[in-house]
């Protein structure tokens, strides 16, 4: 892939939230490293460190967790422009409880926990960049977690294809209902209700 | 209340995270709101906009919402040293879909939205301040996500008096019981069956 095409779409996602110098762009640029994962393939997988978070430039990854009984949860996806990692592990050090693993071929910038931490010293102005990162993704997830308190099943799924459409077309249901903390039948059930009206 | 004590709690939480001087200190604390609540007071209604972020000084406070039904879904507790906020009112604008209220009578630090902005301006340490607090609060919120997919009532509830025994004793029951999503006839069945065990 081309060095430009590959860090666009990262550089317009921090331009949105901080202004970058050209130089301090180039510095930003050095820390990432380019990984290519095929459709299926763990990015991450469960009882290993995470050491990164991960900035998708392109295809879609999912973060998901595997209870006692061996169902799988999912926790997270990840489109075009958006980050994916396990937090927890990242910031601790500790085991993840993830897996991540891709759903279509994808090409993602990594920034490792040192990268990260000397980015931060020599660019303090991605400090903001990730704090309004942080910021909007609790937001997201505070109001993921309403929701999941609060609404029915067809109230989750309709506010899901709200925000993004584009994940009914491209992640299998299955998913989308694990994601939705409901059963592929009554996703498939409210789909038919909704197309039927 | 005494200056000192009350700024105690906030500064002792920040120099955790990060090392100001003793001026930015000094101009940290000019940017905050002391305010009093007492039990049951709001602090933020329903579509009101919320214009503040808090620090709890003293006291317990919850954010909640109310459902078309009419009950009530407790979103969040802050105890002593833990902010509170509708994040999404506080970043967007908009009319906030949360209420906020104290279960003790309560002392707060309250940050507005323009004094923040003027804050991480004049001591832009504190943009990794908060980037930490957010960082830290959606791997909290992450794990309490994941564990309403996956984990059985009495896993949440032992989890959640695990992390915060203080919570246990100090809010009512029916309040801890709408916080983990679960019927209070269930939590108190899980209550009695852990204490003969």
């Amino acid at each position: 892939m081309k060095e430009d095409t590959t860090f666009q779409l990262l550089l317009s996602s921090i331009n949105e939230k901080v202004r970058l110098t050209e130089t301090e762009m180039q510095v930003c640029k050095s820390f990432f490293t380019p990984k290519k994962l095929l459709k299926k393939q763990l990015l991450l997988q469960h009882q290993e460190v995470c050491h990164f978070i991960a900035f998708v430039v392109q295809g879609i990854l999912r973060s998901y967790t595997v209870d006692a009984k061996g169902n799988e949860h999912v926790v997270q996806f990840a489109l075009e422009g958006w980050w994916i990692s396990d937090n927890y592990s990242f910031l601790t050090g500790e085991p993840s409880t993830y897996n991540i693993d891709a759903l279509e071929d994808a090409e993602l910038l990594l920034l490792s926990r040192p990268a990260m931490d000397e980015l931060l010293l020599k660019v303090p102005a991605m400090e903001r960049y990730f704090r309004i990162l942080m910021q909007n993704s609790l937001v997201a997830l505070q109001r993921r977690l309403v929701g999941s308190l609060s609404y029915t099943a067809e109230e989750k799924y309709t506010n899901l294809i709200r925000t993004y459409p584009d994940i009914a077309q491209r992640v299998p249901q299955h998913q989308i209902a694990s994601y939705l903390g409901i059963k592929p039948e009554t996703l498939s059930r409210i789909r038919k209700q909704l197309t039927s009206r």
